[in-house]
């Protein structure tokens, strides 16, 4: 990390994670930004990717079950929801551990942010024939 | 499950899950309900651990993981965030984790909530004499 | 409460307070559960409604005061205000106090979360062409 | 409600309101902004009270409820729900009534905003000598 | 300020305030709320524009550089970024400034917020004719 | 911003920003990170600061107004309002400017966050002999 790099190198090393662990829907996000704010899908990929996520101190897998706490909390974000209930599936969590997750969320955050995560859910499993669960 | 319980009963399942992952922060927060709201306590013991908590499809690390994020996110719940991260040392997660978890909130919530968690955890990790971190 | 129940008991109970509050819109809540997360279905039934909602410390309509404030403020919860906008026309409220309810909301929320819960309203009431109010 | 009101009319139609529902605790609110913010002090008095509250749609108590509701959803508003577990009491409602508001928000807010919720009402409570509740 | 004024006056007054800023989007408003929610609507217009907007202790570019923040901060307010995102091009913000505003905002929000102001200002900016931003 | 940098450059650049706007309290909060999450002190600086405050879109005083209106939504970050009302000063925001700001909050968000914002200013203008605002 103490090598001198540049903006391209930043951005080109945080497509590889972003790509690894959100897939085609993370580029997709990134491309419905380029026309109106390239900036700030430089600094999704560069950044949030190339700096945080690609950090060694904590799994992949365990940083989706962060992500899906948050976004289950924060209440409003149903699209990152589908992007990471996707990205938790890529990296390895089934798709009981996240509704299990969703559940367990319900102690903290209520029921109607359950709700709605668990249905965001159902339509990232519909879409990937997954349903239904047993 | 599907034998009958009391309500005793399903107080003392969910009183030995809260042992085991909250430890005596847990019971401190019962016990201040007692004289003022004592079917909340019943209810985050019987319910939220015994119900919840107890479920074998998420590790309590895992569980901790979502719980962090989760309260990260919804802000002013400090005192909570100080028995979650007790909680998560007591299940297994590194301060090192928590920490990274609380750097990789910045992505989703930005950094006031990030720098609130992780003044949380200075004064855990204090008490507990785990700092510096290094 | 002291008598030993089974889980298929507590969910009845459940089910009898969630009928009579949010009547088909509960149920049908539920059933979309059913394929993906049957436990949180159980779980509101069996607890919201069997363990919460039964008891006797609160009216029914007071109860639904409280919940249509907590929702406006959460935001992003409209499916979940639909369905309490009908439980609080079947426990008695009338339009115009649920109404009252979102104006006095705007002193506390502001007019956008006032706003969005009036929309949800506006569609309730036109499905049970109780509008225009007068 | 069609006359021509003054400016200093309607701060005073306000302040009766005020002090009828607040009592002192809302008096002192308004005081303390004296010095920096004395228009958001006029404000809360002559809107929030003066033509909000003051409208007869809603009963006093109703519209503690719902603000009980919203503010314990908010999260982060400890200073206002002291005033306003005050004014429950003062226009009504029980001290056991507003602890089953809080053990009933846990169901849409979960329970980190029910705990700190009835801790603020321990405050309150403790203050007007009506502890233990039974 | 100190004269006597009717309530009609000062519905008149916010509206003429009302017009300048949200322009026609904001008349929409207001008109939607008239068959369910009147006083909503005249509390927008009388109070929200008539008495805090008129003020002149601050610029109308400068109130939607702080209203775009509490919008995009609050989350689940897409219509309303919607009407302010106009509002800010009308008062002579540029589109640039309004996406850098939410830019800048992914560093306290986290970026799914700014993703999602971003996108509502992709809607408006493409009604407008204003995309691609270069 | 095509050249190569270093990890350590970019921090530099970023320190520089931050001294000119949030002054000697940002220093402060990235020196008490320093022994348990050095990483997230570096990524406010080099990242928040380095490439987002940096960028010249958007004036200094114009991103304190958007970030006093999200620390203000967001609800429980008083620790952040304080530093950034005395950004909001330090970059040539009047005292009254930055009340006025607070006061037109009130309309998004409701009086609750209002007077806590405003209430944090009492300390910060406090401190630096402000008051009483004329």
């Amino acid at each position: 990390m103490s090598e001198n790099t540049s903006r391209q190198e930043r951005f080109d090393q945080g497509k590889d994670v972003l790509d690894r662990i959100d897939g085609e829907a993370g580029a997709k996000v990134i491309e419905a930004l380029s026309d109106i704010a390239p900036e700030l899908g430089h600094q999704i990929v560069a950044w949030g990717f190339g700096e945080i996520y690609a950090r060694p101190g904590l799994e992949p897998r365990d940083r989706q079950l962060v992500t899906l706490g948050m976004l289950t909390a924060l209440g409003g974000c149903e699209p990152q929801l589908d992007v990471h209930i996707n990205a938790a599936l890529n990296v390895g969590l089934t798709p009981q551990q996240i509704i299990e997750a969703f559940l367990h969320s319900s102690v903290y955050c209520g029921f109607p942010r359950a709700i709605n995560a668990v249905f965001t859910a159902k339509k990232v499993f519909t879409d990937r024939g997954l349903l239904p669960l047993v």
